[in-house]
């Protein structure tokens, strides 16, 4: 999720001789932990009437398969570059909502994200140019801590999480989950490659419709590993707000619901010819 | 380190009838959880410089054996009540720093709270009925996660933690753990009863000497428990900021470093005679 | 609306010699300008249904000559002691929203306030010792400037204003004014009384019920000044959220609005027999 | 300072058909008031030394005249586009610091952005776009308001003003200025053109160095208009924090101060040859 550890800087500031990314970013070692009670909803079998439908850039299709299915992640997010970022949580942490919906690319099935939400300006910033269309919002989700409690659920059959997304002082998001089963094989849920729409505007008086860069991308992700993942229910709602799109996705259902922890590296994306 | 879910209830709201405290809070049945990086530091034998001195109220002293020993804690908390508030973690999720002095009570060793800053307004308001001086501020900390990776570290020998505090746009505060060993015996972290002062002043001109409620108590924490403690050293330091005299009690030396969780029930304050 | 500038010092500072007030406070020698586009609306004649009955403390009740009007103020304050606090805005600026409600205490008509937000912890600490039941809430109005242009109102005859407040991410209160004409004598503005309920819990078990603290005050407002006052219409919405009490006071109509610039002197509160 | 009131809306959002800026936008027809307590300073002669020069893109270079001098901006801005944004404060308001330090282009003297911070996600959205290499930060000045008091000061002379910001928990600039007289041709204030670099990186390996978009632009700013503008003495301090440069500017000394009120349209940016 994180490209450039200094996606803010001036990108001609004195150290980086206008090099948009760090050292730590063209070595490709990073790793990324995040935990996540996600949760997996979708529509029946039938598209999704035009209102709902999630908006796809040229290129990029409903799936037919899973017509209409879209999953809204909650995470947690802790990163590290170079220089042991992660003991600066002020600059590394950040939570973080988003929505991938099913779709194809070149006959294949792929996730496209169409909304997200950020609190943390350094995380936007490296996201805007991955392609993640990032706002800042504010996301919580329950945690799990080591005491015991009724305070603290810990990953267990009938476990609940809650979990929101606020931006522009509005709540957009509400979900719960509640645990079954651990998921043994959960490479599934990464099966579907990540596909992004980097832009960048051009605003010149009659080239607005030229955008400097509209491209598709594949996102890269390296050493990708999960831990902890549990499968459950869920119950999710999405509420209208000014300039967001979000509640338009609203479900027809409710899906599996599920919870772990997932890490990886970032080195790279790949553009879509 | 709750005391009432609805703290901030206006004190005649229309379901609560003049009663500040929640039935959860009477019947003494929650319980707290929390996650902590601590850092433990002390000056050595000698008193510390009259610069330096930790505000005592009257009926503290300081302790003659631990003379200016102080403990700094950067917690991260999720509470529940009868509602099942840890799954809205808007409302219920917090974070806390603040520091413990040791003092001298009728004799006998205690903790004073002279400085806590926590980012939750419910959590402030119920801290400052039970004798916690709390302002809003910002507290970060390292966290841990169960997926593998660089930018998590687990307990473990050599394991490293960071945390910050920051109030009113000032970083006031920054420390580090390293952990060396798992601490068999917590109990002695525990030894310590909590000293608060409830203060509520009088506005009335010419009784602004003789505030409505100026009383030692001491916090009761029931069912308290601690689990994955793990002890190493610490650095801490403390940076001056207007208004703010955290920096006054800047360490002669950093002690032990320890982190940990806890969690406990909050069912009443004792007043000390 | 400021009562005392080292409201969140730690009552037992060193400086301060276990006094919460500082001297500013003690001399009487404040001033705090503030700037509102208010709206002001009620409910026709007859009383407020009992679900929508504003709360009252013990000793005040509904004004009949006026069952149910509420005045809803948003505010954009800043303050001054005696330490040139106006030039630390992070300290001294914070915006607030409020109702006043119209209540009688011993035959008088007054103002009752039952909620209330401030984004300042500063300004949230001082108003709890006053009697206004503060939480932490993100106020925000349409602003007049200098420069002339289509996005910036003047106070002119048809000029509108906008207002909202949000507390714990969502939404409160949404306002707006449009002004007909300058208000020639706003001195009505400014004839009730406002009635605070100081308030501090007991935290002993078998006491809940008997508050440390709980005794109606009056405020004292000293050099009381309007400004540039202009009255119009208004409309005011209230959204439920949880926790939140406000939009039990729905307006059965919204009444005159009122945009204007307001000063005065804190000095004391006057504690009613 | 606005471009685009739909910045942060997905590239292809259902409404926008893939286009990421909005009919307002196209027809210029915004305009965007603000008011500044901004502050002027200045190393003198000589140059600035190479461990403070400001960094520059290629095609910049110091202004041989003025070599050195930075002018520092407090602005809190409220814009408008067709629909009545500046009603809605939450989108529409802002408080915004940046730099802009004199420079040569092509032999012609104009100014240069390095750093800038906003407190508002819109705000910085359409900044990148523009070339403004914005971050979140948190911004605060002195307001006038139209009821006399202390705590406020009216634009007259002697009267003094403050202003501060922070990112990520640091505060990186405070200033004060004090006003002399006003400013009979405030012309001058604007003789510079603002030059950005509008910049998105590549995200390939081995490409890093060939950013997707790297070009000079000129700022065009229509129908700018000044109010209140008043002149007088500055000072300012910047102070180190981790990843920001902003300190490397410290100022030899502080040079003219002055407060005022300005508005303009934003219509477009003209790409440099």
């Amino acid at each position: 999720m994180l490209i450039s550890v200094s996606g803010w800087r001036s990108p001609c500031s004195r150290d980086t001789l206008c090099r948009f990314l760090p050292r730590a970013r063209r070595t490709g070692r990073w790793r990324l932990p995040g935990i996540t009670p996600g949760t997996w909803w979708g529509s029946n079998s039938g598209p999704i009437p035009r209102p709902r439908r999630p908006p796809f850039p040229k290129g990029l299709s409903p799936d037919p398969e899973t017509s209409g299915r879209v999953v809204a992640y909650f995470f947690d997010w802790q990163f590290n570059g170079e220089n042991d970022e992660y003991l600066d949580p002020v600059y590394s942490q950040y939570r973080e909502f988003f929505v991938l919906v099913d779709a194809h690319y070149d006959g294949q099935p792929v996730s496209w994200c169409p909304y997200i939400y950020v609190d943390n300006h350094h995380a936007l910033a490296r996201g805007l140019v991955q392609g993640f269309p990032k706002k800042i919002g504010q996301v919580h989700q329950t945690r799990v801590f080591a005491s015991p409690g009724k305070a603290s659920p810990t990953p267990a059959p009938g476990a609940r999480f809650g979990a929101s997304v606020s931006c522009d002082e509005r709540t957009l998001a509400q979900a719960r989950v509640t645990l079954e089963k651990p998921l043994e094989d959960p490479s599934p849920l990464l099966s579907r490659a990540t596909i992004n729409l980097r832009h960048f505007p051009t605003l010149e008086v009659g080239k607005y419709d030229k955008p400097a860069v509209h491209e598709l991308v594949r996102m890269d992700y390296g050493d990708q590993q999960l831990a902890e993942v549990w499968i459950g229910s869920s119950e999710i709602e999405f509420y209208p707000a000014p300039r967001e799109e979000l509640a338009d996705l609203r479900p027809v259902r409710s899906g599996m619901g599920f919870r772990g922890s997932m890490s990886y590296n970032v080195t790279q994306v790949f553009p879509l010819a």
